[in-house]
């Protein structure tokens, strides 16, 4: 069981209280998902108790999880209704807000505080049975609404319209929304790698990165093609090229070798064909309930990609002013990495 | 410029930094949108200057802010990048997640720790022109959707299947998406206030919540209505009117009232038809950027509620396994508060 397993390792770390927010490690070890507010809810886990502490208008939702819930109603101070050992050592789910951090230290001055994905990131980074088959579920959905989009790829329609028409899809095809809002940039604007969209009207001829992904039943999906409408300049077939053979080298990496290694498998094959300080950001990361996770595939991470871990190969080159290209799939370390997409790797010609 | 205006209030708290994280504050002080990664990227504001912490890949989108970027790579330490005081007092962005916090406090060993919060919810609570009539605009779509969607309501629908099409029509009317994941719940489901949605099956003759609401132009609309196939139980109307009327009550109130006492203008009607205990929430909260902000409309805030603030009014009525009815509108206050919504408040009959 979930819980047991991050109690054995908050005995090593020794640790007396685990505070999570409402999110992903809430959800994994609860099965309540809800987003962070600006209300407290905490799921609070100790040497011998777990409990929630949450807003009275939860409690009715959070009986079903069969954990226990301390309620508070508006108007009422919710820290008040904690008893946590003044001085003791903690670990804060990564994503709670500061401004509740800021309370917790006021309220019980932690002597020590460390990030409690330091547990649960490596619990979570390895993949039962039910995740794999949600996450190969939601990939198909993904692919699916991918496919049906290329027949909306069209001279002068704008980029966001465009990135809308995917995220239709995606509703229609099953999935409960996007898991992060999608990328879809046209022509100079490709050079920019986390630019979502803007009005810019898609031309003939020139690359358009397509970044999307599904969440479906709370976990997520991350993929990137490259659309054209007709072919493409001998300029950007060249760097799609060495884009492609990077994304393949490290796809292929095998089970234990180290983070590192997989990014280099990747990087080295865009440096030696002189692209490598274009290659600005980090081959990919592990994927599970949330977009990024570990294990993170980049150039300092020595920790060993094993067997049962989910991650995104995803190599670019950005030509600032230019033009860029990316090319990513999902894939499952089983002894050698295996590509969990099944799209084609080459530009979609539409 | 709001900035300045910031630096003016640091002064008053004598803070040597505010340290935002990507999101609302950002954006108000910028206009720079991004969600919160696990990359740290922070907006900096000290004394005498502002600049962003970001990832490299962040570089060429943040030179259209016109601030400095100190940039690092993937693999990069980022805090080696930055000269903060040690020593200093700090505001940090409420929703800086505890990672970076933690982060913050080992490097540069602060002082001092408070909410930016603090400051900027003073000034993101009263909104200019520009900001209304943005989400004037916002209002007006999600309406339309709102009205259009009332066609697929039909027996045996899911409640999930439902928000989708709601969440659809959004998009279809021109928002970026939705400001909060719809919640659509039905018969006993209605008495759990945030419950999402289920794979419940739409009967006739009872209550169904809608609350609703887009992000357009990164600013947020909500609303909620009640929809019924045919008529609803006597007890149900009979709840739907006390509803009605605190909703109304509670919308008229005046300029420079406390927030609580706006708060009692909904919750003394209800208690005095004997369902005090029922109404398990805050009667509104303020709105703007971010789908829940200042001015909150509870019961133990003694803020003023201002000329050019924005907020909703949305006392509910929840019976525990039975049903629960909640109303909701936008209200401006201009003196008094004056609806933003304009579609009917009784029960929506299909």
């Amino acid at each position: 069981m979930r819980v047991k397993k991050l109690r054995d390792l908050m005995e090593k770390e020794a640790l007396d209280y685990v505070i999570l927010s409402p999110g992903s490690n809430t959800f994994y070890l609860t099965g309540f998902f809800e987003e962070q507010m600006e209300r407290p809810l905490f799921l609070i886990i100790s040497k011998d108790d777990e409990f929630f502490l949450a807003p009275k208008l939860y409690e009715e939702q959070l009986e079903k999880t069969k954990i226990a819930t301390i309620s508070y109603e508006d108007g009422e101070n919710p820290y008040s209704k904690l008893t946590l050992k003044t001085g003791s050592s903690i670990g804060v789910d990564d994503q709670l807000w500061s401004v509740f951090l800021i309370q917790i230290i006021n309220n019980f001055k932690p002597s020590k505080i460390i990030e409690a994905s330091k547990m649960l990131r490596k619990l979570r980074a390895i993949k039962d049975e039910q995740e794999i088959s949600t996450m190969k579920e939601g990939i198909k959905i993904a692919e699916k609404s991918f496919l049906q989009f290329l027949d909306y790829v069209t001279e002068g329609i704008p980029e966001c319209k465009l990135a809308n028409i995917l995220e239709e899809k995606f509703i229609e095809n099953g999935a409960d929304g996007y898991s992060f809002k999608t990328i879809l940039t046209s022509g100079p604007n490709t050079s920019m790698p986390h630019l979502r969209c803007t009005d810019r009207k898609i031309n003939r001829n020139e690359p358009i990165i397509v970044d999307f992904g599904v969440k479906y039943k709370n976990y997520s999906t991350d993929t990137t093609r490259v659309v054209s409408i007709g072919n493409v300049s001998e300029d950007v077939k060249k760097v799609y090229e060495i884009v492609k053979e990077a994304q393949i080298s490290a796809e292929n990496g095998e089970e234990n070798m180290t983070a590192m290694k997989i990014d280099s498998l990747a990087r080295e094959k865009i440096t030696m064909a002189g692209y490598g300080k274009f290659f600005i950001h980090r081959t990919g990361h592990g994927i599970g309930i949330d977009v990024h996770e570990d294990p993170y595939i980049s150039q300092d991470n020595l920790e060993r990609v094993t067997n049962g871990m989910i991650f995104t190969v995803e190599p670019g080159i950005y030509v600032p002013g230019k033009f860029g290209i990316r090319i990513e799939d999902m894939v499952f370390m089983e002894k050698r990495g295996k590509p969990l997409n099944s799209l084609e790797k080459n530009i979609f010609i539409v």
